[in-house]
């Protein structure tokens, strides 16, 4: 399908129902409002991974006093009928429900409800003492009961002709209120509830349903290029492929590699980002480019040095072996060697003398980038070149995207094509990577990234990780804006690292690990704590990456792998850890020591996480645990084992004291059998 | 126009604009969300009275880090044309901008937006240093001018060419830079943007615009029949005239009458709503009937004790003219006499053996009352007859309505009814009297109700007066719900009321003049301390005037007629006290005592309140008053004058000393020249 006669128009809520219009008769009718999950009216679907439920909420009322029945309808989307659960009344007219999403795609769900005429007559009957009344109100239930079983099935149909015949004839006011408020007769007449005024929501909102690794997944940033254990070498997929024991080692699950593509000659920059690069300098991969001057390179295409398409194939399925995913970058930009700059000169925009122009933000220059003009005439060309350039991959066997800056491409084009691939390859992830204005980042999340980057990489303080992280985890943006926290990338070695030490590489690491589901580190200068700034004030690594080959000494005595690998084992050992939205902070007299839980939905798995923020002084504090939400018993001894140093603490009561070193932490487990004996 | 041919479907919003729609060659194209205030998600308008205005915000951005213009449309309905005015970054991609109403009836309003070609270039030319980019920047600047000037009137068009001719070709960095930030160019190419890719928010949103006795109002009830100032008498229009100085004296500006009617005889209750009424009995207002055996009677027709229809129009005549308009109790049921019953048994619900079902809510019985059947097959001839009845009133001159029990009728019934008589008369009022579910309420005031009763009659406690103000005053139910809070109605005659002696009733008078802007008293048995329960435990007054003819001593020495003249005076001179939303309560630290102050929006006017809730005690404490925020100096004395006492009271700081009798209060009002002497 070309994206011309793709209808790129965003998806519109269903066309209301007109869940108030009168029936027929002008008969009463149930408004469903207030329907919770929906983001922006309906707009945008919410997320959730194979396994999960969702859990509906709705306000639906009448006029008058009747009893209202209430139900959830869901269903895949490739599925036509309507799978219904009745919601529970809440109280205050709201109602809730939930159903779970087994299988990848999109699901649909609403919310019908009506009046239910034999409910509100029992209901009225039940609170009847006159004799008189009882009789005339049986003659009147009698009817309710007979239209229902014309309604039924021939077996149920004679059952209820007479319940209905005995409240249209019996006298005795006793066996009438006997007979009117029969669990039998209510049972029967429930399976063939009159629907004809039922009313439905409006809308049918949706659910996107990604695999469990968009909620919960643990990123290696790592260049390709410098994978070579012979410092001087450009480095290889075989060589990433010897690293792959290496990385799993630590606990990764996804492997993500900057831009595998040619790299452009045109205005290369040298070492440390200079204008002028040096023969011999590798220049930046986010600077695709030409593979020669005879081949053509570009966004499908390897760079020579790393190996072929076949390497890189075998990469992936070696890693997958070690239960590592592959994860590309998606860049959409060009170097001026780009096989497009020549073929499609209309994608790019021209200055006034004919130039290209190339990427810039006053003052800054990027010389070695053309940005892609999306608003082309010859977008819809354009932008199914783009789009082929993910199909591409996934054709290689690729199935997570880390898209370089979305938040500079229109989001119409990334809503068209997240859309069209998701509908071919539900098993696809993208993550967004836009460090930009919240509302931009949020919109880019609502329209179809799976998981996007934070602001973390710049939250330091208690009180902002407690306000950033309840943020995320408790906001309406939850049910779309999935986290994933990166303590350092290439572009951003934080202040916190630069001048905290190996304190500072262990707490942020501590954190992002436990506080989100999804974290990712840019190694191995995070594990080997590269931490010197080009210079004062910059957050760029000095002699970064990003423009030449660096040789690492993973065996390093100091190097993090240690505390990695433990933290790494312990979220995957605990689901507690693999979820984002149980996150909740814990009171801690000491501002220093940041404190909070996380747990599964039946609490078997609860864990406490303590982190010193402090990377120059141990610091101490007494903890609060809520023990009582907890089912913990307040008069025994309860066992917290840590994760990271495997050691056993046996606690009494909502307080216990914890003491840390700079920069470290507990990740306490709770032992749901506390042994009887042990240290205190 | 027929019911049957109105579309009684709820108004939609208009269609989607697709605002974030691609443009013809998918160009940057701004995102508009979140517009506030948005009821539902536009599906109800907003409600503002003449002479206010309506502050709007928009989340507007767009991909990338061009400059976005962004502008609020508004127009009364009965316009085409949009008038429009500049929205104000508030930062954090939020925008807002005011526009004011100033005529009766519906206004539209809606955001529109769009990237900005000429000031994003500005943006980033200021910040460019370097001489070459400058003059590669100033031709694309020129073309930009150079297009404008296509756009311009023929004198701006030269000015511009002008412009964009030296930006081509000037060389020089300085005075390219000169030209290219001149403040004149920018303002010439404003008037001219290029708005073919502006985005439009999707929706239309309304307000309606009601006279300003729809926000602030007093409301005085009162039973015309006994309105005889002799005993044993039934009272007459006449009578009610005659009471019209006294009524006025107090301050009240709008008169209720219970139904004005004639009385069903059949099922006619007897005092204290006994079964079998005596011959002399007189009925329930709300039991409408038959005017006698011959005449019909019915909802357009006068009790005959009362008077005439001329009676009660010179009765609305001479409250006019001492500021009082009259309101009337719309009522939509029927005593078995009434003529709908004979004439249109299809309206009624007939029971299995033919009879009518009279109105009931199990064990509770009204045999003097027929529901009437809104879901009937007759529908659409039934509800134009109901809608005609309040066409009928306002063709006598009124155009106050208190709904009668709306929310035992179809909300789509009301709906259609309010909306096509306020389509017609805008000056329409209707007081919804729905002491129900808090969604039922808030739904009947969404569709159309200008103000709703409250359950301010059941809040007693500080924190229960402070809950449900900030709830009504800061929620978002603010913008279509106006609260009418009342002490007492003939319904309803409270515990407090009961126990509270007159401290109660001086308490509970002040809170609801000076917590709400409209408010009202049942009376004469308000200012009269009527406090005797039919029983323990009911609400219901002893010798209900629902069911008899009272006569009142209006002399009597203990009445609270002063007090409340007193109060509705301050209210009527001080604009602080005829809005809900200044509301905000001042700290005090004695649980007894609430305080809260009351302002206009520029401050001119500020008032504070102070209640004793102890009805049986003084109380005294500390007031904390927020003088920063009023602009008071904290180093002088300012008087405040009470305007219950007429007493002057000079404080300083924030803190002062407060000390009030049971039931007693303050009303200050902030004097903004204060005096340089006088008592501490």
């Amino acid at each position: 399908m070309k994206a011309e006669q793709l209808d790129v128009r965003p998806r519109e809520p269903v066309a209301p129902r007109k869940a108030t219009r009168l029936g027929r008769h002008g008969r009463v009718r149930a408004v469903i409002e207030n329907v919770r999950p929906e983001v922006d009216g309906g707009r945008y679907p919410v997320k959730r991974v194979v396994g999960e439920t969702v859990w509906v909420e709705a306000d639906a009322f009448a006029e008058g006093h009747d009893t209202l029945v209430c139900r959830l309808r869901f269903r895949h989307e490739s599925e036509t009928d309507w799978i219904e659960t009745d919601m529970i009344a809440l109280g205050n007219d709201r109602w809730g429900a939930q159903f779970p999403v087994e299988r990848l795609g999109r699901y649909r769900y609403t919310v019908t409800a009506w009046v239910d005429p034999f409910l509100s007559w029992r209901s009225d009957f039940s609170r009847r003492t006159d004799p008189a009344d009882i009789e005339v109100a049986a003659r009147v239930g009698s009817v309710i009961v007979a239209k229902t079983a014309n309604r039924a099935l021939p077996s149920d149909a004679t059952l209820l002709r007479e319940a209905g015949q005995f409240l249209a004839r019996a006298t005795d006011p006793v066996e009438l209120r006997h007979a009117a408020l029969s669990a039998e007769t209510a049972a029967l007449v429930a399976r063939y509830p009159d629907r004809r005024q039922a009313a439905t929501y409006e809308k049918e909102l949706a659910v996107t349903v990604d695999r469990s690794r968009a909620r919960f997944s643990t990123w290696y940033e790592m260049f390709p290029r410098s994978a070579s254990p012979q410092a001087g070498r450009h480095g290889t997929f075989a060589d990433c492929e010897e690293r792959l024991p290496y990385i799993a080692s630590m606990g990764f699950d996804v492997l993500y590699l900057p831009p595998i593509h040619p790299i452009g000659r045109t205005g290369r920059k040298g070492r440390n980002n200079t204008l002028a690069a040096a023969p011999d300098d590798v220049g930046s991969p986010w600077a695709i480019g030409a593979r020669d001057e005879e081949n053509e390179g570009g966004h499908k295409s390897i760079h020579p040095e790393l190996g072929t398409l076949e390497d890189f194939r075998r990469l992936l399925e070696q890693a997958r072996s070690h239960g590592i995913e592959v994860a590309i970058d998606i860049a959409f930009q060009c170097s001026p060697d780009h096989p497009y700059v020549a073929k499609h000169p209309e994608w790019f925009r021209a200055r006034p003398d004919g130039t290209i122009q190339y990427a810039e933000n006053p003052p800054k220059k990027y010389q070695d980038i053309y940005p892609i003009d999306f608003g082309s005439t010859a977008w819809p060309a354009l932008w199914e070149e783009l789009e082929s350039v993910f199909e591409f991959w996934i054709s290689q066997g690729v199935r997570i995207f880390r898209v370089d800056n979305p938040h500079t491409k229109p989001f119409a084009f990334w809503e068209w094509a997240i859309g069209a691939i998701k509908a071919r390859h539900p098993d696809a992830i993208f993550l967004s990577e836009a460090f930009t204005r919240p509302k931009v980042m949020h919109r880019l999340a609502k329209l179809g990234f799976s998981q996007s980057y934070t602001y973390y990489t710049w939250r330091n303080t208690k009180q902002e990780l407690t306000d950033y992280f309840t943020e995320l985890c408790r906001g309406e943006g939850r049910e779309y804006f999935r986290p994933n926290v990166w303590p350092n990338t290439p572009d951003i070695l934080t202040a916190m690292l630069q001048n905290g030490g190996r304190p500072a590489f262990s707490a942020r690491l501590l954190l992002a690990a436990t506080l989100a589901a999804s974290y990712g580190i840019y190694g191995p200068a995070y594990e080997l704590l590269e931490h010197e700034a080009r210079e004062p004030g910059s957050e760029e690594y000095l002699n970064s990456e990003k423009y030449e080959i660096k040789h690492w000494d993973l065996e390093r005595a100091d190097s993090l792998r240690d505390l990695i690998s433990r933290v790494n084992a312990a979220r995957r050992d605990n689901p507690a850890l693999q979820n984002d939205w149980s996150l909740m902070f814990l009171a801690m007299n000491n501002e220093q020591l940041i404190a909070y839980r996380k747990s599964t939905p039946d609490l078997s798995n609860v864990v406490v996480v303590v982190v010193n923020l402090d990377t120059r002084h141990p610091q101490a504090g007494w903890l609060d645990l809520d023990i009582e939400a907890l089912g913990i018993d307040p008069a025994a001894a309860y066992e917290m084992r840590d994760a990271l140093s495997s050691e056993r603490y046996f606690w009494n009561g909502r307080r216990n004291f914890v003491r840390l070193d700079p920069g470290m932490g507990h990740v306490l487990c709770l032992q749901r059998a506390p042994q009887p004996a042990g240290r205190a």
